[in-house]
This record gives structure tokens, C-alpha cells and sequence, in this order.
């Protein structure tokens, strides 16, 4: 039983041309008019494949194979969405590996005991509207409906209003449903798999993550009257902030990562001494206990710098997720699928969130993740070799097939 | 002969009230409906004490007391724009104190050999439009009158159809005129004077100017899976170059600086690796050639912090200004008329661009500079206690009486 790697290949060029930038990624986001060409495009495709589609009240468009009557379905899910000038791979290559799944699955005429359902989540990226993973959010109880609804993208448009305009705001309850298990096969975003030649990764968990922001008051000067020596600059003391984050990356070793992603400068001029900086930072890693731990590092590199530079600062350790951990059984179904399929796997962590990481919390959730050249992601230069495609694909079929059971 | 400090007090009141912000300082962009108000009140008053008002096509205000036929005026000017949430007396103060040397020459019956004539420049800060300076500059012929009228602020709007509708587009050519002297006053911008408890700056030059650009360009990732050890993080490079920028100004020592006052990143995201940074580096110091140290410094600080982090990099230093020397006489002039106030005074530079910057090039120009409380400006604490701004204007007085000869 395996996939078909002409068709599957045919399909995600196919959906990548919606929303298809010159150089060769992908501008698509959520709810855009891109978003609904590329949901209308799986809908149909969907319904040829035999699914019965329904879309809920968040846009997340479910189709379902049947099963025996009663028992809950083996879902799989990802995105269509992309963040501006990213990739065909990100989100979209889940969704078509799954709509793959359901085609082979009629193919070879298998039927199984748990129904099989197709899910697309709205907004996965939260490029356009935050949070991101808004919709599995709310389904899994995490993001309440009406906050969902209310939040605008960057020209003040709420997202409940594009759901209408679109076609997708549908009337099934965003709610946990009843679910034998969930799968979502993504692109690992990161360079381990590649690096070692392997085609799969078994997807034991999601690290945990830590954000934190941090205001700088400095004294805003003239840039050319005032002497270095009466000088309290917001941004020199940010730069250094910058720095040791890099360093406490360093001494944490092992798997964390810190970034320093957002930094913006008040009032940002050039002959003004900066008066104000914000600047965000974001730490991973498999333990939430090293998350503490370099949250404590992060207190004494700003007092540092801050206290060395002579400005006030706040810092806010505002949002954390602790390590979220794969269901065993799910973990050890993907397991023997990559086996089966005779290709190169691993087990490993994500180092990013993804739908997967609500749906855990309701259901028996796991992960697929095939390479990333060069470790990119969220860039139009994002690239997934075909053959590590099929055999990811070939993954989600025997795993799903597995979960699900024969009938 | 003085000034009438009460007068000079309730004019700068009242002036400030055109645009004058919540907490006290004062927004007054250039070619708004405040900068307008402003105008139209100068413009009155100017004619109340007499003077001959006229436009040019830069909008810059001429008041002209005349003196002897034939003989070129001696100039007293500054600006009444502000950035910003800025203050009542960077700008203003300068326009104030000319009119109430003229009111004052008025009172007591002067007859001068020379025209002494009252100016305001169009959009001295370049808060709205840039660059700034931009009349005065396009006077010193130095800056092209239909750049100055394309010039368009952050909404698109042209500076000549600002010009327009606020009834400023004067039909004077705006050129070089033959003048006997140029003279402003102005607020420190720094903290010298206070510091010394000195009330008086007798100007002798500018310092000579430095502005760089600098990109790097990293390679942005997803903060999440993207480990630390492949990372080419543009925004790691450079806050190294913010610490070295500093460390720059430091080597040089003397009265150098050296700021980073623009920093942007791209794409700004909490969670991608910065692909992208941009800034700018201001440099100054009164010798030329302490610049053309800092920028090899500075190019070697750059390449030091982009190869260690792997990043590329473009660095441009794009406009210098050597120093500005004020004319020795004018300068002289000034120096006599401090010490006749009694005040406390000493030589010194400007560390900022000025009008007078420009107008030095056509005309024997200096100034005069007033202390600023902590050293603050471009900022709503911007403040002079009323004590140095009397000693000023009385040096303003007696510099142009000076120049102008008495008939």
C-alpha cells in the first residue's frame, strides 16, 4: 500500500501557483482572497476524493471518510495559510499529503474502522491575525470564540469579517470533538533531518517555549550637543541585552535556543539618542526547568546592562508553554509506519509550534516531519526533496491506516 | 541700552501657545495649520514694530528695519517649526529674541547704518520634511528650489503645496543677498553652559559631521528549530556594532560622539531570526579629520562584527560636513556684546546643524547660544531659565548694533 508520488507531486504544484510569488514561494495569507482560491481549490478536491465537508465557525474545513458508525475519526491536519513571501511547503504540504492519504485509501478500496477526516486549520501562521494557531485554539478551548473573532490584522479588519467575506464562516461549533487521534505531517524547519540524510522524523514532542519583553527608557537627546558623558542611551544598553541573549543561548547548550526577533527604536532618528527601545525574546527548549533558568540568566544580563548605561528598564516574562509531549501510542504508530516504509527516521522534538500542539490537549496527538533544505523555512528559498515527500506521505498513510484500523 | 525682559517673556508665552502640547512643550511641523498660526502671529508683530514684511518662494520671512540706503542688512533669524513633541525654545526662542532686538531699538530711538532684518526659515528640523535646513539651505544654494518643493512628508504631500495652502508661497527669489552679517540665537542643545553656570555661548563654529548607513543582511530563519550553531543573525551583528559605535566614541575621546539613532529590523517578528538590519551611525567632532578616523574605525568595528556572526554587509558613509568656522569678525562682535551684558560667557562649538550653517557660506555669520536645563532639547523638558535668555537677547542687541553700525 503506498502513495501515489506522481499525483501528490501534481498537486502541490498545482495549490502552490494560488498565491505563487515570482521567485517561486508563497504569499497566501489567512483569509485573504488567496486563502479562500486555495480552501475552494481543496474543497473541491475534497468532495472528489469523496469526503463529506463541513467548516465550523472558526473557517476549519474538515473532511471526513467514513468509518463504522459512532467511533471517533483518525484526523489529519495542517494549514493553508503562509506568512508573506514564504514557502509552498509550510502548512500546505500536510494538508495535500493528507488529501493524498484519503486518495490512496480509495485507490486500493481500504476501509477502516475509525473514519478518516481531513482538517485545515484557519490562521496557523498568525502572520495576519495573532495569536497564531488561533483556530485549533479555540477549538481545544484555549482562545475564547469571541476574542478570536475580534482580532484584527494591521489595517484594523477583524478576522470573524473576512471569515463572511471569504464564504468560510461556517455553523459547526468550534469545539473539542471526540477523536481516535491526530497526525500532521510538516516540514521539520530546521536542518538536523537533512544533516543526517534522513527522509522522517518521529515527532516525540514540542519544546517548551518562553517569551519576554523588555522596554528600555533611556534619556532621548540630540545626537550631536550632547557628550558621550551624560549620555543614558535606550539602545546601547538594548544592543548589549541582544548580545547576552546570544550568550545565555551559549551556556545553556544543548538543544536551547534564544532569539532576540523584534526590536524597534523610539524615536528613531538618526541624529536622536535613542530614548525608548522594546524588544522581544524567545527561548526554547525540550525542559521547561532550563526555560527558569535562563529566565533568571535574562534578569541579570538586562540589570546589567541597563544599570551599567544608567536607564530604567521592564521586563516581562509574559507567555510560556511548557513542554508539550506526543501521545505514546500515536508516537509509536508513526514509529512503525517510517519503519515500514523503509526509510531513513528518527525520533526528535519540534522546535516550533504547530496546530498539533492544541490538538494535544484534546486528543492523542503526533507529528511527521520531513527535511527542510539548508534548515529554511518561512522564506520563499524553503524546499522538501520529493522523495522525502513520499516517503512522509507513505508515513501518514500506514500510520493513519494503523490508528484508524481495517474494517 | 536692553531689552525689555518683560515683554520678551510674555511674547515667547505667547507664542508658545501655538501648538503647545498637554505636558508643555510644543508641536508645531512645518507648513501645518500651527506652523501657520505661528507665522501670521510673527508676521503681525513684525509689522506692529515697523518692519517691511516679505516672503520668499520658500516661504522663509524677511522683516527689514531700514538703515542707510544701499547698505546690506545685518540678519538676525532661526525658525518657528518644532519636531515632534519638542520644546518652546529650539527655534522660537531665536525669532523672539530678533523681535524684541528690533522692539528694543525701536524704544530707545536707534538709527543704524546697516538694515537689521528679522528672518524665520521654512522647516529648519526636517521633522516633517527633509532634509533639514532645507530653506536655508536652498538660500545658501546649496540645495536645488524644486528638490526643496518635491520634498514630500510621510503622507506624500509636497512641501510647496504645503507652502500654498498655508499662504506662505512668496514670490521672492530665494537666493543669495548681500548681507553685512548673520546672527542667531539658540538654545545649547547640550550642557555645557549649565554645567559651567555660564549664560552665554559665543559661537566659533560647527563641528564637522559624519552620517553613515549600514545593512546587514543575515539570513532569517524560524526562531524555533533553527539551532545556534547554523544561525546568521543580522540584528547579533548588529547590536555589536551599537557597542562598538560606542566604544568608538570612547577611543576618539575629546568632544567626539558617536550615535546610533536608527535601528530597523527585518522582518520584525517575534519568533524569525532577523534577516535584515538597517542603521545609521552619526559622527561628530570638531576636527575633519577625527571623522575620517572614525569611519576606518567604524569600517573595521562592521567587518569585525558581520564575519564573526557570517553575515554580509553594506556599509555607505554617505554625507559629511566639515567644520563650520563662523566668521572671525561676526564671532568678535558677539564676544564684545556678551561681555557688555555682564553675563558669564565662553567660546564653543555647536554640535548641531543650524541655519546659520548654511548662511555662513554666503554671509559672515556666528551665534549666540543660551544654556538648556540638563543639557535637554527636542523633547517637551527642553527649558531655559529666563535670566540667560535676557543676557542673550541683550547680546543679540548689542552684536547687531555692532554690525550694523549706529547711524
Amino acid at each position: 500500500m503506498r502513495i501515489d508520488r506522481k499525483r501528490l507531486e501534481q498537486t502541490i504544484h498545482e495549490l502552490g501557483r494560488i498565491g505563487e510569488t515570482p521567485r517561486g514561494g508563497l504569499t497566501r495569507l489567512a483569509l485573504t482572497d488567496e486563502d479562500r482560491k486555495a480552501r475552494d481549490q481543496m474543497v473541491a478536491w475534497m468532495r472528489a476524493a469523496g469526503l463529506r465537508v463541513t467548516v465550523d465557525r472558526m473557517g476549519n474545513v474538515f473532511g471526513e471518510r467514513p468509518g463504522e458508525p459512532g467511533l471517533p475519526p483518525v484526523m489529519m491536519g495542517s494549514h493553508v495559510d503562509s506568512v508573506p513571501t514564504g514557502g509552498k511547503y509550510d502548512g500546505q504540504l500536510g494538508v495535500l499529503c493528507g488529501l493524498e492519504v484519503v486518495r490512496a485509501l480509495n485507490d486500493h478500496g481500504i476501509r477502516t474502522r475509525h473514519p478518516v477526516t481531513l482538517a485545515i486549520f484557519t490562521n496557523e501562521e498568525g502572520a495576519r491575525f495573532q495569536p497564531a494557531m488561533i483556530a485549533s485554539g479555540v477549538m481545544a478551548g484555549k482562545i475564547a470564540l469571541e476574542d478570536a473573532y475580534n482580532a484584527r490584522d494591521r489595517d484594523g479588519i477583524r478576522l470573524v469579517d473576512e471569515l463572511e467575506r471569504i464564504g468560510y464562516l461556517g455553523a459547526e461549533p468550534c469545539v473539542p470533538r471526540p477523536l481516535r487521534a491526530y497526525l500532521e505531517l510538516h516540514i521539520e524547519q530546521g536542518p538536523i533531518l537533512e544533516e543526517e540524510g534522513l527522509s522522517i522524523g518521529v515527532v516525540e514532542g514540542i519544546v517548551a517555549i518562553s517569551w519576554s519583553r523588555l522596554t528600555v527608557h533611556g534619556v532621548q537627546d540630540h545626537a550631536g550637543p550632547t557628550p558621550m558623558r551624560i549620555r543614558h542611551d535606550a539602545l546601547v544598553a538594548a544592543a548589549e541585552v541582544v548580545g547576552g541573549v546570544r550568550r545565555i543561548a551559549r551556556e545553556l547548550g544543548g538543544d536551547a535556543v534564544a532569539t532576540v526577533g523584534t526590536l524597534d527604536v523610539s524615536p528613531n532618528i538618526v541624529n536622536a539618542i535613542p530614548g525608548r527601545v522594546r524588544m522581544s525574546i524567545d527561548v526554547r527548549d525540550p525542559r521547561t526547568e532550563t526555560l527558569e533558568r535562563a529566565r533568571r540568566m535574562l534578569d541579570d544580563v538586562v540589570r546589567a546592562a541597563c544599570e551599567r548605561e544608567g536607564v530604567r528598564w521592564e521586563l516581562e516574562h509574559y507567555w510560556q508553554v511548557p513542554f508539550t509531549p506526543f501521545d505514546p501510542e500515536v508516537v509509536a504508530a508513526v514509529e512503525r509506519a517510517a519503519r515500514a516504509t523503509g526509510a531513513g527516521w528518527r525520533r526528535m522534538l519540534s522546535g516550533a509550534g504547530h496546530d498539533a500542539q492544541y490538538m494535544a490537549a484534546i486528543a492523542p496527538a503526533g507529528m511527521i516531519f520531513v527535511p527542510s533544505r539548508d534548515g529554511r523555512s518561512h522564506c520563499e528559498e524553503e524546499f522538501t526533496p520529493m522523495d522525502d515527500i513520499e516517503h512522509g506521505a507513505n508515513t501518514l498513510l500506514l500510520a493513519a491506516v494503523d490508528l484508524a484500523g481495517r474494517a
